[in-house]
């Protein structure tokens, strides 16, 4: 945590934050903090600053805190994600999170298995803390938008075309053909399938839209680490 | 798992293997392979090439191989990495294993939590199966040499000159004013802190030795998603 997230409902009076949940314990136990100690706090979808300990009990930590920059941009870049294995989907949150990935699509394609749709991670609330957990470990406060759409054909037909708008279109693909491009210096559009990849129908339905089929050399990447390293290639 | 990864001890004769661990079990549940199927093998340490199944039965299945390619090449890089939190170490095997890394030191640095050194998941058992899933994902076949080395003085005077002969050594530092070089055509050596980061007196040392140090933005990544956006930029 290397920045504790605020939110309004944590003020107790002007600039005073009093908290009792997780992050006192995590302040407490991983920070060792004391009374005194200054801590890099943000307010959710506001700004960075500090926080300075003024109380600490063993059911509360009260601080006193100061706004003083933005956090970091987003990436100019909007992730369109097949839905992947729950384990997995919680931890590609969180390193997308980190990333500053802004807008994630969690979309279907016919390798993603039905019942990962049905698992619990999918649930507002655990979305939400992956979130978090990835905002708290980049010093970020601005939470990324995760749009869920379970119908493959509707949301490339209907939604794509808005979402691609002004922006470079690739999908990610093992077998493609032309190498991911270095750098773009451009607002992207990124889609990555599922383990075993988008099929050729998907892949045809991505071309059709204006999507270039990128792939990042011989080798199959986990999704987990497939995002950061497609991101970091690309921008 | 997108290759099968064999050992001269799956033999039974000539060209023909006989599995009845958990490949098998993946063949049969995930592939949902049949006689006569076509599966993606490799042989550890050796080329790449394709398997048919023969026979399948409730406790082993056989597959007739050939091989007919090298694995793809290891990246030109070698990874020093402070002990990572036991669970996330597990997830960087798998995921350096994966991307090609071919070498890692897994060092100490103050902010590594000593108990993290008694840990199961350093033992050999362990590390070795995360490296062969690595593989299984990225259709490899090398296995990945980790290096151990608790000590963090006598591993950077001593054995890091060796190492980083001929390299490009980097250092990546969340608060680095560099930026980190993209593209380097070049081997490198990479060092990659714990959480928290290494200490001034670490980054000192690294740089008495002519690391870089160099950073990725104002983020600080977790190292889960450090190594491949580092790697994916460098090389």
């Amino acid at each position: 945590m290397n920045l504790i997230l605020l939110f309004e409902s944590d003020f107790i009076a002007g600039n005073l934050v009093r908290l009792s949940d997780r992050r006192m314990r995590h302040i407490m136990e991983v920070h060792r903090a004391s009374v005194g100690d200054e801590l890099c706090v943000g307010l959710e979808g506001g700004d960075i600053g500090s926080g300075v300990v003024t109380i600490l009990s063993s059911d509360a930590l009260e601080m006193e805190v100061q706004f003083s920059k933005k956090p970091p941009p987003k990436l100019p870049l909007t992730l369109v994600l097949a839905m992947p294995r729950p384990k997995v989907f919680r931890r590609v949150l969180y390193t997308a999170s980190a990333l500053g990935v802004g807008k994630i699509f969690l979309i279907n394609s016919r390798r993603v298995e039905k019942s990962f749709w049905k698992s619990p991670v999918l649930d507002p609330t655990i979305i939400r803390r992956q979130l978090i957990l990835g905002l708290e470990q980049s010093r970020d406060t601005i939470m990324p938008e995760v749009l869920i759409r379970p119908l493959f054909k509707p949301f490339v037909e209907d939604d794509m075309p808005q979402i691609m708008k002004n922006t470079l279109p690739l999908v990610a693909h093992p077998a493609a053909q032309e190498i991911l491009p270095r750098n773009v210096g451009h607002q992207v559009t990124l889609a990555v399938g599922p383990e075993g990849g988008f099929i050729p129908y998907e892949i045809d339905m991505f071309r059709s839209l204006g999507f270039r089929v990128v792939g990042a050399g011989e080798r199959i990447l986990p999704v987990e680490a497939a995002v950061p390293f497609l991101i970091s290639r690309l921008l």
